[in-house]
Order: structure tokens, then C-alpha cells, then sequence
């Protein structure tokens, strides 16, 4: 598989199916893991640092689940390559900061993605496309147990997997679920509901992960521990959280349908039309607009436009994305340009 | 004819035809003339005003040119009527606050509207499409000839014909024409330009007439004096100043195109997709969006629509036309719901 391909392909995360997929766009879990034998990623020299990346190259290319995935040295990717693999979630902002003995490999569905080398040696995530949990770790578990069969990880019978940060030390696992929650927003609820959040011990991100702002009214919801619970606790944490927020955002939909729906239309179909009408537009107001026409499909009252449709407009037109179709750099200027051409193009396909 | 019969008709002044139909919607030329023998309206008792009343009746139906208009005595008109007629440039504001021995004379091109016992006993005008002030007063000569026939009008030999408000007197006409300067406000020329008219003693109004702001990029420009020109020179000073202003416009246009046309094309466009789109839409954004579009089919950018059906959607977007089409009374938001429905439907069947 080569990089360009994926721009043909609709992530699994995006397919928009999957349960309560109206108001969860996807759920990730990923695991850390780390050699025994060799130090954490900050603390390994070169040297050790390229046997990790081998030995995991190689233990990875035995795992039956993995056998269509391809395996992309960061050494020869250029930036625009590296933003495109964030822009797609397959890998972390931090990851891409240097290339030396790092890698990301990628299934052909974009399910899975695992890092080599990230802040620890190992960093494996799956996807699913809705509220889809424990889907994701049937399959992290089969291919965590498949790795473990070729490499030895630290693990301490006391601590469990051991990881460079202390945060993650334990089970070394992170659950989160991308949420769409523009009713909250809109009758102003969401702080609420995220200050309820933290006091759980749940962290709130935006739509790219850490210390990113929440746009489009996206909110990725993660366990912020992951020492003394086990998988299936911090599975269960998360799915009953997530549960609440999902009934509150459908609560708010009908509120607002209810009470003021001319003017909930007149605002999803003025986004449509700006949509599918604008000739220069930022990734800001893409983010807004596509929020509303989600929103606006999601409740049935926009039946042009189906929700994978919308899903991939949110990730294509970002600017490493603009760019790899253009098939070269783009200045802001004509990323706005460019970007407003696809979403018209698009709009108009259906 | 009947007022409802209107709703299907569009207006001479807003075919989008005539010279200039670019720039220039239209062109009016109004004369002030009073019977000799009677008080001004505002002297008048009742009995006098009703002669008056009776007296003009008779003689326009002796008009050749009139012979198709229709009297609408203000008394058998409700309020929506009026500001109906108000809103079709067919009727002043002023003339339609009290109904006692009022009447309006409209012919059925609304080419030709007559007012009796506005502040004048006869307030005569005749509308023509685009930059026509020439063919506009080449009819009004032919009417006023025809009435003054009938009619004894108050005429002294040093001053010319008489009027209630002293600005009126001497040929009792005024020359207008609505121009539509878009380009010259986006570019911040306007002010130069209103500032240099306003020396040059005319006056600048908005779409509504006097005392009413400039919505949609709309400018009303009339002689100010009356007294002391001929009429051949009043229509030449004003003719010689419009054509000035025409042409700052086209360069403005020209150097939009030249230095920013995708920033030009987004604002188009995306003001044609939100009228398109918009569910709830108010007056004010109505007029401003509907510049933009009349803006890009008269620069070509804009093919879908025809610059007929943007002038007839000013007029009838306005609150009147709503009620009359609706055929009852709607409050605000009722109107701003309603609005938006008539110009999706409007904007869909070209």
C-alpha cells in the first residue's frame, strides 16, 4: 500500500456506521507497550534505538491480524506525508516531531495503527467506526496477544505494563470516543457536562487530540488513568459515561427541535448553502459548517448529504490532505481556495 | 384593474431593461401641479378637497395616455394596501398617512402613477427601466399637455407653476434615478461620491425615498432645485452627473475583478447560496445578499439568474407583498419565515 492510496479510502473511523452513530463518530482503543530489554524511546541511543524498531518491524510482520498492513519508516516520509497521517488519526502530532528509527504501521482499513518508537516503544490503536468499545478490544486484545507472543514487554506483577510515562503504567491503556455534540453547545450545556467530565477523571480533547481546541463541537473523551482498573473497568467507566452524555446531547436535539425548530433549520441549510457555494474558506469555518450539515443530516431534515459523505469532508479538507491531492504545497491562500473546490465538488456528487 | 393583479405583474422600473440596465435600475421624472382656482391640499377645507378630488378624476379619464390606469381612491384601501403601493415606488409614504380625498391613478405597465391631494393637488410620475430620463419626460410632456387641456393649473409667468413647498416651484419637476453602486461602496469610494453629488446640489436617498437609509447598495439621486431651470436643463445637469457616477462604478467594478475577483466570486456566491438556503431571512439581509447576486449576474459571474428576477425579488420580499401574497397579516417573524420560502421558491425555477 502506498500513502496515496488512502486518499481514495474512507477511514474505518469515518465511516459513519456503527451504533448511536448519529452523535459518537468513532471509538479508539490503544495500548503501551514496551521491550523489556531495551530503554524507553527518550533514553535508548541509536543504536538500541534501531534494534527496537527492527525487532518490532519484524515481530509485527508474523501477526496474522496485520498481515495487509504496510509498515512506513517516518525516515522517508516528507512533512506534508507526516501532517496527512495525523490528519487521518493514524498518528500522533508528538510522533511526527522526529524521524529517526520511528515508524507508523497501518492496515489497509485504516482499523489499526501502531507506532514504533513514539514516547513508548510500542503505541497500538484500533478504531471502530460508532460506539464501539469493546469491538475495538477484541480486536487490540488478539493482536496484543499475538505481539507478546514475539517480544517480551515490560511487565511488573505489581504494576503491570510498564511505560516511559507514569500516567499510562498499568493496563497501558487509553479508551476514547469522538463525540458530535453541537445541541450541547447550542443550548449551552456543554460546560457543564465537561466540568462533570474532569471530575471523573476524564480528560476532553478536541478533534486532534492533545491540546487541541474543540471544533465543530467535537469532544474525543478519554480515561485519564490507567493504573489499578482493569481493561475491563476502564472499559466499562467509559462506555457508561459516554452513555450519559449521548442521552443528554439526544435530550438537547429534541429540546431544540421542539422549541425552536425553524430556527435550527434555518441554520443547518444556510450552512448547506454556504457550503456548497463559498469559493475561499478556512478549515475553522469548514469545521462549523459541516457541524451544522451533520447535525442537520443526523436529525433527517438534510436528506442530500449522507453522513460518511459528511465524515470525509472533515478530513479531506484539511491542509496536508489539500495538499497531497493537489499533488504539491499549498499556500493558506490556496488551501482556501482548493478547499472550497472539493466541498463544492462533493456537495454536488450526491 | 385590480390591486392583486399587480402581484403577477412586473413593474416597469424593474424589468432590468433600458440603457445602463447594469448600473442604472431606473429613471423617474415627477411634476407638481395645482389647480388655480383651489387652496394647496394642506389649506384645503373638505369640500374644496373633494372638488379637487372629483375635478382631477374626470379629467385623466380623459387622457389618452391614461386610458388603461386604474383611480384607487385611498378611502377603499387598507393598510397593507397602501404600503404595498408604498413598496412598488407607486405611492409616497406621506401621501398614503390620511385617506380623506386622496386618490392614486396607476396605469396598468405602472409606467405612470398620479397622486391627487398629496402635498400637491397633482403629483404626476413616469417610471422607466434603466438610464431613460429623456423617454420618461417625453411621456409626462404628453400627459401633463393632455391634462393641462382639462385642468387650470397655478401658473405665474416669473416664477412658473406654484407649489405647496417652495423647492417644487418653477418647473415643478424632479428627475431620479436609482442607481445600484455596489463596486463604489465595497471599494469605500461612496462617501466621495455622496459628499461631490450633495455639493452639486442633489439629492441622495435610499430605495424607499426620502428620509430612508440606503439598503442593498441602492442610491436614489435627484435634482434638489427647481426653480430658475428649464426642464430640458434640470434632466441634462442630472443626466451629465449620473453618467459620471456610471463610470466611476464600471471602474470600480473593473479594478474588483482585476486585483481581488476570487475574493469578489466567494462574496457572490456564497450570498446566492445562503438566499438559496435560508429558511429565516430579515429585510435588511435580503437587500444586502440580493446586491451581491445582482452584482454577480451583471459582472456574468452569475448565469442562473436573470436580473428581471432580482429586481422583482427586492420588491417583493418587502413586508406588503408578503402579506398581500399570503393574503393576511404576518407578524415579523411570520414574514422573515415566510420571505425566505418565496425566495427559494423564486430563486429554484430559473
Amino acid at each position: 500500500m502506498k500513502l496515496e492510496d488512502l486518499l481514495n479510502h474512507t477511514s474505518e473511523w469515518l465511516k459513519g456506521t456503527g451504533p448511536n452513530a448519529d452523535i459518537v463518530i468513532s471509538s479508539r482503543i490503544r495500548l503501551a507497550r514496551n521491550l523489556d530489554k531495551i530503554p524507553f524511546p527518550h533514553w535508548a541511543n541509536k543504536k538500541q534505538s534501531e534494534e527496537t524498531l527492527k525487532t518490532i518491524e519484524e515481530a509485527i510482520s508474523k501477526v496474522d491480524y496485520l498481515k495487509n498492513a504496510t509498515i512506513f519508516r517516518l525516515a522517508t516520509l516528507d512533512g506534508i506525508d507526516k501532517q496527512f497521517l495525523i490528519e487521518r488519526h493514524l498518528m500522533s502530532y508528538e510522533h511526527a516531531q522526529k524521524s529517526n528509527s520511528k515508524a507508523v504501521v497501518i492496515d489497509s482499513e485504516e482499523i489499526v495503527a501502531v507506532m514504533i518508537n513514539e514516547e513508548d516503544h510500542l503505541r497500538i490503536q484500533v478504531m471502530q467506526s460508532g460506539f464501539n468499545l469493546y469491538e475495538a478490544w477484541n480486536i487490540i486484545n488478539r493482536i496484543d496477544d499475538a505481539l507478546a507472543k514475539e517480544l517480551s514487554f515490560g511487565y511488573l506483577t505489581d504494576w503491570g505494563y510498564l511505560t516511559a510515562c507514569p500516567t499510562n503504567t498499568g493496563t497501558g491503556m487509553r479508551g476514547s470516543v469522538m463525540l458530535h455534540l453541537p445541541a450541547l453547545v447550542m443550548t449551552r450545556q456543554i460546560e457543564r457536562v465537561l466540568a462533570a467530565i474532569s471530575k471523573l477523571s476524564f480528560t476532553t480533547r478536541g478533534f486532534y487530540g492533545e491540546g487541541t481546541q474543540a471544533t465543530g463541537n467535537f469532544f474525543q473523551i478519554s480515561n485519564q488513568v490507567s493504573l489499578g482498573h482493569s481493561e475491563e473497568e476502564i472499559i466499562n467507566n467509559i462506555n457508561g459515561l459516554i452513555r450519559q452524555i449521548i442521552e443528554q446531547e439526544e435530550q438537547a436535539r429534541e429540546m431544540m427541535l421542539a422549541r425552536n425548530r425553524p430556527m435550527l433549520e434555518d441554520r443547518i441549510y444556510r450552512s448547506f448553502g454556504i457550503l456548497k457555494s463559498a469559493h475561499i474558506i478556512s478549515s475553522q469555518e469548514t469545521s462549523e459548517l459541516l457541524s451544522m450539515v451533520r447535525l442537520g443530516s443526523d436529525l433527517g431534515l438534510l436528506k442530500e448529504i449522507d453522513r460518511r459523505c459528511i465524515n470525509e469532508l472533515f478530513i479531506i479538507t484539511q491542509p496536508a490532505h489539500l495538499q497531497k491531492m493537489e499533488g504539491k504545497k499549498l499556500s493558506t491562500q490556496e488551501r482556501d481556495v482548493k478547499r472550497a473546490e472539493i466541498i463544492r465538488e462533493k456537495l454536488k456528487c450526491k
